[in-house]
C-alpha cells in the first residue's frame, strides 16, 4: 500500500448517481486520499464540478438493479462495477465503493477479487445503530440462502472487525432467533447455535430482534434474508416514527413551541439513525476492501463510505481475518 | 353462540401472570362477556380480587416457555392451555386468550380445535402499527418453516380478516422480500411470488421491510421466522427510540421545557406502538377463535385481547375464512 490511498468509486450506482456521487468524491479527496471515479465519462464531465483532484475512468455500461448479477458479470464487462473492481484487482486502487446493485457487486467482487481462504461466502456487514452505539449486522443481504457453517464464518469475521476497527475487546456475538431458548428456531438457526456454542467466540446465544436496538450484542449474525429485513425494518420504523412525531408536534401552538425548544434533541436522534452519517457497509471475506453504500446515498453518505473504506484499509482488516 | 359470549383465559401465561391477567379479566367481564379463568385455583384466589363476575377452572399444571409444544400436549394435560382449549372444544367457551408459550398454544389448539379444511397451517396474525393505521402481519411466529403454498393461505386468511374485521375493502397484499423486483429473494419467496401473482387476491408484489411502517400494504405475508423478526424489531426500535429521546430531552433546561409543552405529542406516539393498546394476535386457520396476547401483557393488554377475541367471534371470521 502506497502512502496515498487510492479508492475507486462507482459513479453510476444508486438513486442519486452521478451527481451526488461525484460531489461526495470531491469532498472526500485530499492529499492522502486519491479518488478514481468510474463511469460514463461524458455524463460525469457534463456535471458542473471542478475535477482537478479526481481521476475519471470511462466505463460505457451500467449494471442496473434489475440485472441478474451473473448475467451482468458476463455481459456488462465495460460497466462501472466491473471496471472499478478491476482497478482493485490490478492494484491500481486499494478499495472500491459503490451504491449500486448489491448482488452484482458481490458476484463481480467474488470472482474478480477472490475470497479469503476458508471463507465460503463474503458477507455484507452493516453497522446498525443501537441505544449505546453500533452493532455489526451480518449478513445483511449478500446471501439470502445460508448454510449453518456460513453463520459461524460471519460471526468470526464480524468479531475481527469489531475488535480491530471499532476497538471492542472480546465482542459479544448473538444469533438472531425467534426466542432465546436453545431449542428455538428453524433448521438453520438450531444447527448454527450448536456450531457457535462450540466455537472460541464470545457467543452469548440466541438474541431476539426486539433486543438488537437495545445493544444486546456487538456482532449480530443471521442469514442475508433476515439481516436485510432487520436492516430495512430498523430504517423504516425510525423514519416513520420521526415523520409521525413531526405531524404530532405541529398539531397546536404549545407543541410547536415545545418542538422549537427541544429541537437539538430531535436532531441528535435523527443523526443516530441517518445512514448518511453511518456510511457504508463492507463486504467481509474478500481479499480486498469493497464497501457498499446505501442505495439512496447522498454526497455525505458517499464521503463517509469512502472514509470508512480508507479506515478499513488502514486497519488491515482483510489480513486480520485471514490470520 | 349464546347472547352472552364466554371467553376462557389462561391465568398462568406471560411474564405478569397471574396478577395482571386476573385484573385484565375483571376489567373485561361485563353483562355481555363472561370470563372463565383457567389456572391454579389456590394461587388465583390468593390474589386479592373480587371474583364475583369470574368463574375459575382449576388447572394444576403450567406449560412454560421452555417446554416443547408436542411434549407439553402429551405430558401436561392438566395445564391451563390444554384445559382452556378444551372448554372451547366442548363449546363451553366461544374463544380462548393466552399470553403463554406461542408454540404450545398453536400445537394444542391445532390438535384440540382442528384446522379449517384446506388450511395447512394456522398463522399468528399480528396487527402491526404503521404511519396510517394498522397492517396485519402473518405469519408472525407460529410456523418458522413454511412452504410457498402456506404463504398464499396466509394471504387469503389475512385478506378476509382485514375486510371483515377492519372494514378495508380489497386489502392490498404484500410479500416480504429483500427487493421489489420479481427476481429477488430466496427459494420460498420466489415461488410464493408466482403463486400470489396468479391468485385472485389484490397482490401488490414484493415489499421491502423498510416500507412496512409506511403502510405500503394491508396484509404483510411472510414465513413465521421473518414475521417474528419484523414484529419484535419494530417493537424494539420504537421502544429504544423513545428511550433515547427521553435521555436527549433531559439534557438541559430548554429541552426539558420543550418536552413538557409537547408532552401530549409523545404520549400519542407511544400509544401507537404500545402492544397493550393493540391487544392480541389471533391464530387464523383454526375452527375456533384463539388469541395470543403479548408475553409481557399487563392488565390493559389482557383486557384489550379479550375485547378483540369478542370482536372476532361477533364478526364470525372463522366462518368467513371457511367460506
Amino acid at each position: 500500500m502506497a502512502d496515498k490511498i487510492t479508492i475507486a468509486v462507482d459513479a453510476m450506482g444508486g438513486d442519486n448517481a452521478p451527481h451526488e456521487i461525484i460531489k461526495g468524491c470531491i469532498d472526500a479527496a485530499n492529499k492522502n486520499v486519491k479518488i478514481i471515479l468510474v463511469g460514463k465519462k461524458n455524463l460525469i464531465e457534463s456535471q458542473k464540478f471542478n475535477f482537478t483532484d479526481i481521476e475519471i475512468l470511462n466505463a460505457t455500461e451500467v449494471i442496473n438493479t434489475e440485472d441478474s448479477p451473473i448475467w451482468a458479470l458476463k455481459n456488462k464487462k465495460d460497466s462501472s462495477i466491473v471496471k472499478g473492481l478491476n482497478l482493485v484487482k490490478e492494484k491500481i486502487a486499494d478499495g472500491f465503493v459503490s451504491a449500486g446493485n448489491t448482488g452484482a457487486i458481490l458476484s463481480c467482487a467474488t470472482i474478480l477479487l477472490k475470497r479469503i481462504p476458508k471463507i465460503n461466502r463474503p458477507a455484507l456487514a452493516t453497522p446498525l445503530p443501537n441505544i449505546n452505539g453500533i452493532s455489526l449486522l451480518l449478513d445483511s443481504g449478500a446471501n439470502v440462502e445460508c448454510k449453518p457453517i456460513y453463520l459461524e464464518q460471519f460471526a468470526k469475521m464480524g468479531s475481527v472487525y469489531m475488535e480491530n476497527v471499532m476497538g471492542i475487546k472480546n465482542p459479544r456475538v448473538g444469533l438472531v432467533n425467534v426466542g432465546v431458548e436453545d431449542t428455538k428456531g428453524n433448521a438453520l438457526t438450531k444447527e448454527a447455535y450448536e456450531i457457535l456454542k462450540n466455537s472460541n467466540l464470545n457467543f452469548i446465544g440466541n438474541v431476539e430482534a426486539r433486543d438488537i436496538p437495545a445493544g444486546i450484542a456487538d456482532v449480530i449474525v443471521c442469514d442475508g434474508f433476515t439481516g436485510n429485513v432487520i436492516l430495512k425494518n430498523t430504517e423504516g420504523v425510525a423514519q416513520n416514527i420521526f415523520k409521525m412525531l413531526k405531524t404530532e408536534l405541529k398539531k397546536n401552538f404549545s407543541r410547536k413551541l415545545g418542538a422549537i425548544l427541544a429541537k437539538p434533541a430531535f436532531i441528535n436522534m435523527k443523526k443516530k439513525f441517518d445512514y448518511a452519517e453511518i456510511g457504508g457497509a463492507p463486504f467481509l471475506g474478500l481479499t480486498s476492501i469493497v464497501v457498499k453504500a446505501h442505495g439512496s446515498s447522498n454526497a455525505k453518505a458517499i464521503k463517509n463510505a469512502i472514509s470508512q473504506c480508507v479506515n478499513f484499509i488502514k486497519a488491515d482488516v482483510t489480513k486480520k481475518i485471514n490470520d
